[in-house]
This record gives C-alpha cells, structure tokens and sequence, in this order.
C-alpha cells in the first residue's frame, strides 16, 4: 500500500501542527517529520486533522434518505407514531437495501467510517432489516456498519420479540437492543433479564434505549449501571439518549453519573428536538464514554437529519451551551473517539500505531472544525485519501 | 430596471408549481403565465421559492466575524461574561465596521435581506456602535438594517444609560431596546416607563430581551401586552427570547399567549442553546407574530452563527418538534413573514405587488427547502438575479 506525508495540519489531540506519516493503513508518525521519499504529499496547512467520525446511533433500516421528499404523516401522539410507523413502511417499501446505501454513501462523503445502527426486530419485519443493513453495508463498502438488533415495539409488550432478538444474535448482529424497561414494558427487571441474558449468552454489547424521564429513569439507569457491573460488563453495556439525566437535581445527576462511569457504562446521545442532554462534560470528568449519533436520519419517525457528524457536534456543543474550546472539543471527541470506545474499536487519536482514518476541514482550531463544519473536506481512509477537497 | 419571468419553481404560499413574473423590482403576476417577451427567463425548475430571510435578532455591533478564530474566554456566569465582554472587545477593536461589513456580506450571501440588530449602547462605547453599525451597512449596501438601542447592562443598572438611548433614537434607530425590567433592572414599572416612553415619544418600535424564567417572566410579559394596548402600540412592540413559556403549565402559557396575541406584540425566538423556545404553533393560532434570528453571531457571547436564516428556520423547527410540512413551514413563515411583519415590511409573501425579493434552492417542497437548507441558492433582490445557482 501507498505511504501518505500529510503536512501542516493542526492535528487534534497533538494540539499543533504536525505532519503525519502513513504507512499501509497505520499512522507510522506525527511530529515535525521530514517527507519519506516514496510518499505521497498531502497539503494539509490551514486544516483541522481530526480522527474520522462515527455514527454511534441511528437507524439506518427506517430510512427514506434518497429519494424524494415523504412529507411526515404521523400524528403527535407515539402510539399514533408507531402505527403510521408500521403501516407506511409497507407502502414505502421500507427496509430499502436502496435508500440505506444511498444514506451510508452520504455520511461517507462526510468522513464517517464507522456506525452502530438500531434495526428493528419484531414479529412483523422479522430479520429483513438486518439482512438489508448488511446487504447495503456490503455494497457500499466504506462504513464499517455494527448492528444492534433493536425491540422497537417492546420484548415484553410484543411476544415473539424474545426469539427473535435471540436469532439476531446468532444471525451475527454486534449487540442487543432494548427499549425503556419500565415505560414501554412494564417490567425493568424482567426485560433487563432478557436483554442482558441474550447479550452474554452470545457475548455480543447491549445498547438501551431509554426515554423514561426523571426518578424512574435515573432509577433504570442505576439498575443497568448495577447489572453491568454485576456481570463485569464494563465497555460493552450503553445507554441511549438517557433524557432522566435533565431532570434531576444536581446531586441526584452526579450520583448516577458517579455510578455509570464506575459501571463503565457509555452514553450516547443525539440531542434530539428539545429532549434534554446528558451532562456531556459531567459524564466525561467522572470517566464514563459519551459518543454521539443522530437517532433517525430521514424516516418516518421525523424529517430531519443529514448525516454529517461533524455539524451533529455542533448540535451537541450547542444544546450542551458549550462556548469555550476545550468544551466544544468535548462534542468532537464524541464523534471520533468516544464512538471508537464504544463499538470497540482503536481510540487513540492520531497517534502511530492507529488505524489511518482521518478528516481534515479548512480551519484555524478544532473548535472553530466543529462550530463551521464546513463542506469542504479531505477524507483519508485506511491511509489513502478518498476524496480531497 | 429589467423584466424576470421565473419559471418552474414551487411557490411558497402559491403552494404549488407556478411562473413569477416580476417588473420593476415588483411581483406583477403569478401562476402559469406566458413568457414576457421582454422578460429575461430564469428556469427554476425542481427549485422552492420563497421570501427572502430576515434576521430578526441579532448583534451585529458585537462580531468577531470575518477574521481568525477567536477562542471564548469568558466564565459561564453571566458577571463574567458581561466583564469578558467590556475588557476583551476593546482589545480586539470591536465594534468593527470590517467584521460587521463581513457579516452582512455573508448574511446576504444566504438571502437574507433584512435585518434587526440589536446595538449595545453604554456609557462605554457611547453611540460608535449604532455609527459602525450604520456604516458597515452602508458600506454593504444589500441588506436593510434596522438597529435597536440596546441597554445590554441595564437602564436603571447603568446609569447614563437613559440618556444615551434618547441621544440613540435622536440619531435614528428605527428601535429602543430593553432588558429584563425585574431581573436586570430590579424596578420592572421604571424600567418599562423609561423604554416604552423613549420609543413613543420618538414614534419607534421597542423590543426588550426578556430572559427571565417561571411566572416572573410570565408576569412581566403580561405588563408589556397590558401597556402595549393601554398605548395603542400593536404591531410596534416585540419580546425577544421570552424563555419564561417553557416554564409554564399549558394553561398559563395559553393565557399569556392570548394577551400577546390581543396586545398585538411580536415574539422574537432564536431557539438559542438549551434555553425553551416559545410556542411558536400556539402563538401563531393565536394571531401573534413570530420571527426568529440567530441572537449572537461569532462573538465575545458565544462561537456560534453561520448568518444563515433557512438553517436557523431548520433549527427552530427542530426545537420545536415539528415533523410535519405544515408545522415546519411556521419556521420558514418566522424567518421570512414574521420579520417582515416585525419590521413593518410588506409581508404578503409571493403575491402581485409585492417586492421581489426572493431565494430559490433545490427542494421538492417548502419544508425540505428548510430541513436540507441547500448551500445552494439563487438569490433575486427588488427584481434582480444577485447571485444565481
Ligand atoms: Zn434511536
Ligand atoms: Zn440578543
């Protein structure tokens, strides 16, 4: 494979310009660097260099990325949500192995190499979204694309969920899914029994959608952080959206930030519509991961959504009232590093020895990376550079 | 001064596909129309038209814009930023009419053709930020600025501040500002005395910042309807933020709507960081004015801005949960109409005898233009194409 001098960068993480040596995928050095004589040149001066981004949630398997516009039919109401939900997917011909490559191409065309996507499971759709994730994975090529086989409709509140988050597991999917044990299900303990149970019999993660707010979320939180621990699941246990953490007194959030970080338990989050946000820099100064996704990209659970994870940090920084720069970076480390911790992959930054996946965007600091996310961008995967602005 | 039949595109407000045909700088016809034959054509097929945007709060005296990066280095409590503020933009020569100049570029550069900025006025600074502000304007040419004499530390908390705001609408600013009358002020009827009877006197609108939270904020909203109508000021008064109807129950919210809506005073939202946007779908039921601006752009407040007001119409559909196209069409209608109405411009959209200016991007319908916001645009300012796709 080629080798790459990518020079004059400011490297996040290095925290000054530096020059990156590539060498057959891997960083082989940053630093002040003379240019290898077999390498290829990439002037990278007056850009931010950032590791590529990962799409730590979403769901791919719902999505109408790619074709025409599908105005939103749902009423407010979530049971009227999931009812438009399973009676127009029908119609729109949703799993589409077509719309869900034509939306990994575009997060690519971003910088995102990596994504874990919820695909729904239940007695209706069975395995068809999971096979039509990978099937689009594979055709598209560029997005290292992890599973979690998602209860959309509840394990317990839809029978016949069970088994089949079960045949997911063996069918290959990255991690379990589950949704709002208490909310949605009426039985936190049963449904953690479950979900947990699957994730170890396979040895797979398991990623928890939780919208349940204020004492009884906190209260689920701290179930999942106990159970985590418990079964020494630590790194491979996550919760999503986790919206409890915005209505807790401050006390009452850092006791169960204390207890998930302890549990090495991962929060993800969108900082979606006026949800709140997890307490992003509260969550990192205890030690938990926190990694970023977008929850829906263009589906019939909402409209929005464009794929660029880097204008998603901007979203979380700014939900998050982050103004200062190493606050901000915590947005951007959400986006690279902290979705590499979560699905397991290398997070170290820019370092050698790390896999060559690297974005680089025309500005003066990380910071103003994220706050600008501009079109205009440099894309090195796997240490060749795929696009160049 | 030319013809322009534009042809093709989905008319916002016509809502559906029709031709524009614009003499003079005004909209003369719309529907499906013959080419003019001394009309120059402009194809605008698979695009949406719209009204061009107006920024309806922002601070333009304030801007970093235009130049590098400048890190935020203010504490989070509001005393140091306010200090962070009057130290720092002495240091980095702002008010500048070059980064104000390079803003309005940019914000036209989008569409926008209107604009409501909000000018500190102090003992400080004195009236240099309405001049700079006045003469980047000037010097820019392509956007109608409106300024407001902004107390940013308070009337009654600084003294010196009456007068200066008298000496302001004596040089010309089409608004008196002011700034939460109980918790800036600590003497709400003074402090409303004071603006309310500066702007009369001088026959100008008055839009007051009012951050205030819970039933102080509610209350105070009502002494601004109650005094608009007892001095028969409809139309000419604004509340800018007004974060106290996110704390309210839903019949408290609905009954400071319905005096608002009565008084006929306009709501100004920027749906800024995490902070409760008001109920812009109440609101509008109601009868009462929404516009919407970006609050602070690249500034000693705060990083964040791009001048883009269809992005800004994008985010403030997002905060407020809207998913369906005619939810996400208040936004467009906030950022368009709603600062038309605000400002005293015509706001009768695309409709004969209306002036041209419009924007047209790529989009299928009203509410894609606004959740895909294209970078792509053509812009037609008083019947001329400026920039064109
Ligand atoms: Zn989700
Ligand atoms: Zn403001």
């Amino acid at each position: 494979m080629a080798t790459l001098f990518a020079h004059g960068a400011y490297v996040w993480g290095h925290d000054s310009t530096a020059d990156v040596l590539i060498r057959d995928g891997v960083i082989d050095a940053v630093g002040e660097l003379d240019p290898a004589a077999d390498a290829e040149t990439l002037d990278l001066t007056g850009q931010v260099l950032m590791p590529s981004f990962v799409e730590a949630h979403c769901h791919l398997d719902k999505t109408l990325f790619g074709g025409r516009w599908v105005p939103h039919s749902a009423g407010d109401a979530l049971a009227e949500r999931i009812a438009n939900d399973r009676d127009r997917r029908r119609e729109l011909g949703i799993p589409s192995v077509d719309r869900i490559a034509a939306l990994l191409q575009q997060m690519a065309s971003y910088g995102t190499t990596h994504a874990r996507t919820h695909t729904d499971v239940d007695p209706d759709v069975g395995l068809r979204g999971i096979e039509a994730v990978r099937e689009a994975a594979t055709r598209v090529g560029t997005v290292s694309v992890h599973q979690v086989a998602f209860p959309q409709h509840g394990v317990l509140a839809t029978p016949g969920t069970e088994a089949l988050l079960s045949a997911a597991a063996g069918a290959g999917v990255e991690a379990i899914g589950g949704i709002d044990p208490a909310g949605m299900d009426g039985d936190p303990v049963r449904h953690l029994d479950i979900v947990f149970g699957i994730a170890e019999r396979h040895g797979l993660s398991l990623d928890i959608h939780l919208h349940d707010g204020g004492t009884l979320g906190a209260w689920e939180l701290e179930l999942i952080a106990e159970r985590t621990k418990a079964l020494s699941l630590a790194g491979r246990v996550a919760v999503s959206h986790a919206y409890a953490f915005g209505d807790l007194t401050d006390q009452h959030r850092d006791s169960i930030v204390e207890r998930i970080a302890e549990a090495g338990v991962s929060i993800v989050t969108g900082a979606v519509y006026s949800f709140p946000v997890p307490p992003v820099k509260t969550l990192r100064a205890a030690g938990a991961n926190v990694a970023c996704g977008h929850d829906g990209i263009r589906d019939l659970w909402g409209p929005y959504g464009s794929g660029d994870m880097l204008e998603r940090a901007m979203h979380l920084a700014y939900r998050s009232t982050f103004r200062r720069d190493a606050d901000i970076e915590l947005a951007l480390e959400a986006v690279t590093l902290g979705g590499r911790r979560l699905l397991g992959f290398d997070d170290r930054g820019i370092v050698p020895g790390a896999p060559a996946d690297l974005v680089a965007v025309p500005a003066d600091t990380p910071a103003e990376a994220v706050v600008t996310h501009p079109a205009e961008r440099t894309i090195v995967r796997a240490g060749r550079v795929v696009t160049a602005a």
